[in-house]
């Protein structure tokens, strides 16, 4: 059994890590900390928990977290940077839900998190846990910086078109739509459901945080330069992330749909639909998969992907846990082959 | 394995099997019938069981249905009575969602549901299948009446009370609210999202089909005479409900918290929150669990007790599972130990 | 022009009067204060109000507000009480939306309200607003106490039949449900959309401070005993109340029907149904009516009565400027005569 | 008093047209039709309009239509086209919401409403009715093809990039969001609150019946050829478009804001917010006001214009009394001078 601490469990990543490792087969889970709900039972704040998690929440400090074998942070961004080394000196595997890994240039990243980085030493180190991209130094990381929500479902979209050199990467266009749950469980006026329910709008349109991660990791992988324009809109649901992402195209004899089957023909939680299907998002809820379709509307030029996750699962914790699971050598499905909750 | 036949796959009630009984380990699933849809593959409809579910629809002919162990009728009204005879003939055990064998009195059936009914003689020896007071009949059943979505959250609400003889039953209110989900999956104007959303309503006041069934089971375990009125709304979400209810006490040294804790202590799909609590449809979303708080507001001769389901799950295809595994002398919980989607 | 000022302008409560007054022909908005946004133009932080106000948020002093003819509360309980004895020395009018006037008994408000109440002498010069029963002393009031939401819904529900002797008064049910919007503009977690969306549940079952304020008016105008079980239920929906009542009849000869239609014949905002309908809360979204039907289920004991208003409308604002128009001379529909905005 | 007739009572944009005229001081609606409700009271089927209209539905027949001056088409695609001419003859004013006379080129018209065509001869003479481009010309037209929802706020955003040669028409890209009220009101499983709700996806990727519209409109006001890849969404909402236009800039030194700014300063409903602006579906519900803002995303090549409507007025019966009162007359804002209903 892996042993597991859990620091900031109260927000929607914490709970929904606990949702997922109460199903998994093969983990313990022995700390879960908050500073706000010290000495509280779990499932006396989640009730949807009662019956399955007996621990009470805990200060996160150093000495409750380094008798696990891995610590998974979900916390707010700035966090994890401050107690990170520690627990990697005393052995303990980390993974970061946060932003505080995700970028290897440090004054990108303090530009955009606006905070001083206080562990730069690590960036390095940390790998970047996307499994499609990067399983095989997921396998032998101690720190994972798990990527972000909108990232997971742009760069899946438009990976097998950049590998297959089919699209001008100098005009990308990713228009991405999250439910509400991606701002995460802190009192605002912003979220209340008066204000967000029975409406949409894009915010951040001049910049989000999610861009320069979204930047760097398509850059990786480009032999061209990456431009892309990133909007991100609210919508009025909860659970679930629909990218719809824009390229030309540049090599007109690709089969688009037999390049994205066989790009992601291994892959146990990439889901490519048949030609002409439309992924909604309602049918990944709750499951840590991606659903994809690919569409070159008219026969135009221009490629469409449509690509949806649940932003908590496959965009955040279910993705934590499969790196989990690699990393611990694990089946990669265990803990996470649920069916989507339909309607 | 248990080989399983589910007639009516393309409703909310069957795509909820299918999505239970993905998860259940001896489960194997062989038949699913659609007249409709007969043909398609099951997944091509339901995205969400892409990699679960390799079987196509076929039409719901005994021939395919003998050789299974079980047959779910997830179908309308006035379905399932066309075709048990001939399943039970064969020695298959038969479980029905709806409501063909809920009533043993027939002319109350044919009264509420507006059709004859074309084999009364198997009213007899269907059984109720609300486990929490049918345990030892379900298990020696052949012909499962599966119970309705509101007589269950009514039911496990009110039952302590009247066993323990705690109330007045000559005036009992149920004032419940379910989810949009509850209409099932077929082309209407009043589930329309722009009509049931934002805005909420009762509905079918005068008289609900629902309340013929409430009553025989409240009148089976009542010594004395039951008067109930019962109301239903429409809630602008998919899935829950919410009974609210309230009955005069004639007992005032009942320890009301101490009375719902024991009476469900061994139950497995029935939680007793604790003093003071309001369950929250959402805790139990996916889940076939009833959660229930029990109130006396300003210590006055009112009991209040407030009781939720997921009508997909515990209001329906889940206690069909759990029927099931009762019939079948498996564990209670298989298939059925998830954990509430929250958020 | 009647010149009208409104102290907490950034609530529901305040924009929906800005929406509101921002309609009407003989009303001049000259001060809207908040402390928060002081300086800011009031259609900056509300954009649907572009074009319909120039105006900037300013302090809430009384040098601004005793130009006024009118001045309207829309601010969180215990704000009133400390500024309404100054405006009434100015000859101002006041019309409080909070609950600061609405009790009598000053040792109930302070038990309910949890403060010291630092103005009770204006306790007894203040008069509740419900036009449907107070509409002379309105005329003829300087300080309005405006009725809460579920107090107003259950009352006019209830009104008809206890004025006639129609039902027995010591068991009386409010099984309300609200919208999310009653909760206010503040930054909460319960109120994110992610908490309340797609479910549904009870709060304060043990006691609601809109208890008293009905006990009292029922208690007011019922010549026997008045006992009362009222149940808050939230919706997940921004607007609308739904008020289901219960009653044990005691005169089985009243035509409920014929009584509701003649007892609100001649009133502008409550629109008694058809026998036999369901009033929906979508079909009074944005207006200031209350839609009531009643009903005898099964021709039974008890009569339940179906009655749905917009919260912030005839629950709040609508109410509020219903009471102005009474106060001023005003045809009672003035800025209050739209069409419900269905769908 | 302008005589008006509404062919189609019953679906959302009929009722829409009922809600806006209802408020119009100078029109009389004389004649609202409906096959399947003929000889129902207009208010009984929409409880929301009781006590603003008194008619009751009639059959669709030239005779009662004929004393009118306007008649209003609000009906499925190739229903208006069988009577317009009849109409017309008779002296009466078409406008028709549907889209029998948007599209110039019957083959086009026929090739994407899968129909033949029966009045093309009226396709020369019909004016397009976005009062934006065409006011001159509504003035004077007898025939109104009232433009689609999508192709309203598609257009309102690129025209003054377009007009000011500012972009690249050669890869427009429209990603358009709507709420699910633009499904109309007929009986379906997509339009189930139980299918759409808590949900997100995009529709008609390969080709949309919007497309050769917006194609169309966009074509005539560029000097250069148009390019365009349309993708539709459905929100989980009712009411509601936003918009998201992409573009490739060509002329660095425009000032986008200012352009916009100037290019509507004298349109009633076109609401250029201030520069860094997200304009909010919630902040124009039940208005005929465009909101719109531009934005240059980190400084770079593609310019990205917001652009918000509500489908059912602006998108639809709102713009189509503006179409009216310029025919007319009368004052543009006649009818339509709400505030939105926020929240």
């Amino acid at each position: 059994m892996v042993k597991v601490g859990i620091v900031g469990g109260t927000g929607y990543t914490g709970v929904e890590l606990l949702r997922l490792l109460a199903m998994h087969p093969q983990v313990d889970v022995q700390v879960v900390t908050s500073r706000a709900e010290k000495g509280l039972r779990v499932d006396s704040v989640y009730p949807s928990l009662r019956g399955f998690n007996d621990l009470c929440f805990v200060e996160p400090d150093a000495k409750h977290l380094t008798t696990c074998d891995v610590v998974f942070f979900a916390t707010p961004n700035a966090t994890a940077m401050h107690m990170a080394q520690e627990l990697l000196n005393a052995g303990v595997k980390v993974i970061d839900l946060s932003a505080d890994f995700r970028l290897k240039d440090v004054a990108v990243w303090e530009k955009w998190y606006g905070a001083k980085h206080v562990c730069p030493e690590l960036l390095e180190q940390a790998v970047y846990g996307l499994p499609e991209t990067n399983r095989v130094a997921i396998k032998n990381a101690s720190l994972i910086a798990n990527p972000g929500c909108y990232p997971t479902a742009t760069q899946l979209g438009f990976l097998p078109l950049i590998k297959a050199g089919a699209i001008d990467t100098s005009m990308l266009i990713s228009d991405a739509k999250s439910g509400v749950s991606g701002a995460g469980r802190s009192a605002s006026v912003v979220g209340l459901m008066s204000e967000c329910g029975e409406s949409f709008k894009a915010y951040s349109v001049p910049g989000h945080r999610h861009l320069p991660e979204i930047y760097q990791e398509l850059q990786n992988i480009s032999k061209s330069a990456v431009s892309l324009t990133f909007t991100p809109h609210l919508v009025p649901m909860i659970r679930g992330i629909h990218a719809t992402l824009y390229a030309p195209l540049t090599d007109d004899s690709v089969n688009l749909q037999t390049l994205f089957e066989e790009f992601y023909a291994d892959e146990p939680f990439v889901d490519v639909l048949p030609a002409g299907a439309h992924p909604d998002t309602g049918d990944v809820r709750g499951t840590n998969r991606c659903q994809i379709a690919v569409h070159q509307p008219q026969g135009g030029k221009v490629v469409t992907v449509l690509s949806v996750i649940d932003n908590l699962v496959k965009g955040a914790s279910g993705q934590a846990v499969h790196n989990m699971n690699i990393m611990f050598g694990l089946d990669e499905r265990a803990g996470l082959n649920q069916v989507g909750l339909y309607p």
